[in-house]
């Protein structure tokens, strides 16, 4: 039976493989969820696979696993990827937790030129996709990468990934439509920040080959739902949502 | 110049119509944001389009405002419903704005067999949605219907309305090629609780002839990032995201 708790580990999985559990791992097992010895807990770390494991000593600040059975074979995320705008902090947490769910396979917050947010924390962005990845049943956690501006980000860009940029301002051509002219993958969604993007970012954008630039409807969507329903469309157009 | 702050009131307006403040409306303007006699504000009500309004009195408690020239036309918004069940308060409230930004309609908790929470205010549903619309630019603000059993909104279904049924089990087709197979409107979207629908309502939902069962994606998605997911394949696909 497929164990009620799951719990993201960085360490190896494999059969009667332990595992030793992080001091809040610990405390959330047994002083939150008040597990013992015998009671069963599922793990993933992202390459092998989920796995039934049993408490083998429960302690207030650490403990011990014993992996069991395997319950699943490692899958492998889509090759997905979302640059953001870093929003307030609750939007940008609900940005990492909705990424997560929609399969993306790695988080790349980008500064804009109108971008609000001076600071974002990858490890609070990666700490609310571990929490995604834990409680909606995926074996992978998006990798986040480290923070830079929009500018750098395009500098370095690979050609053959393509770039779906979300362009407020109208001019693009309906998301689905844009995403299957273009064809398959690898993709990345770029939503630019609440303000927009510059004039001369959305220039530069659009002369980029590799990037497609698409509306989402006639209403003005906050960044956070541009990015769901973006990811969405994408998915369904190209990936593993067909 | 389009006012920065915009206002949604449930008064008629018309050139030269002068709109009295709620209490907490007069408070925003006033005193929050300190506009004052001579500032513009725009107005809409769902009817009358959008109107650019000068404030002619301010007042702690109340304040009056007079239309001086139309901004924007009304238009309609899409005949697209959204069911859903009622979450915990905070992804509740999230429901409520996402669906407004996306162009439902109308927004109908209904309660499912699994359904968590007891209650839901549908007074502050449309607090939520009313927020949504002045932000995003909206003319009008989504219906709150009453909520009531998932039991009772189907019987008295009316048959030439579409329901989109996210089907977490993974026995529907994928959303987009369900939309785009049954054809257009109107539709309604109908996402279940965290816990999924019960075996009973999966059974009774698939053997209505309106309802078309859809998969989104193979990862289980929260319900609140359902809701956005398959608002922006239904109006990708028969909406006006097209």
């Amino acid at each position: 039976m497929q164990p009620k708790i799951r719990l993201h580990v960085d360490l190896p999985l494999a059969a009667e493989a332990e595992v030793g559990l992080a001091r809040e791992q610990a405390h959330y097992l047994f002083s939150v969820m008040r597990l013992a010895a015998g009671d069963r807990v599922a793990l993933f770390n992202g390459r092998d696979g989920e796995w039934a494991a049993e408490v083998v000593s429960a302690g207030k600040r650490a403990g011990v696993l014993a992996c069991r059975e395997r319950l699943r074979q490692q899958t492998v995320l889509p090759d997905l990827w979302l640059l953001f705008a870093p929003l307030k902090k609750a939007r940008t947490d609900f940005v990492a937790e909705k990424a997560c769910e929609m399969g993306c396979a790695r988080l790349w917050p980008v500064f804009t030129q109108h971008t609000n947010a001076e600071r974002v924390r990858p490890d609070r962005l990666r700490a609310h996709a571990v929490e995604a990845a834990e409680q909606c049943g995926l074996l992978a956690v998006p990798e986040v990468a480290e923070p830079c501006p929009l500018a750098a980000a395009l500098a370095g860009w690979d050609p053959a990934r393509r770039l779906l940029f979300c362009d407020e301002r109208g001019g693009g051509v309906p998301a689905f439509a844009a995403v299957q002219a273009a064809g398959p993958g690898p993709w990345a969604v770029l939503v630019g920040p609440e303000g927009g993007f510059s004039e001369a970012e959305a220039e530069r954008l659009r002369a980029l080959p590799f990037a497609h630039a698409a509306s989402l409807g006639p209403r003005i969507l906050r960044a956070d739902t541009a990015a769901v329903a973006a990811l969405a469309l994408l998915q369904a157009a190209a990936g593993d949502w067909r």
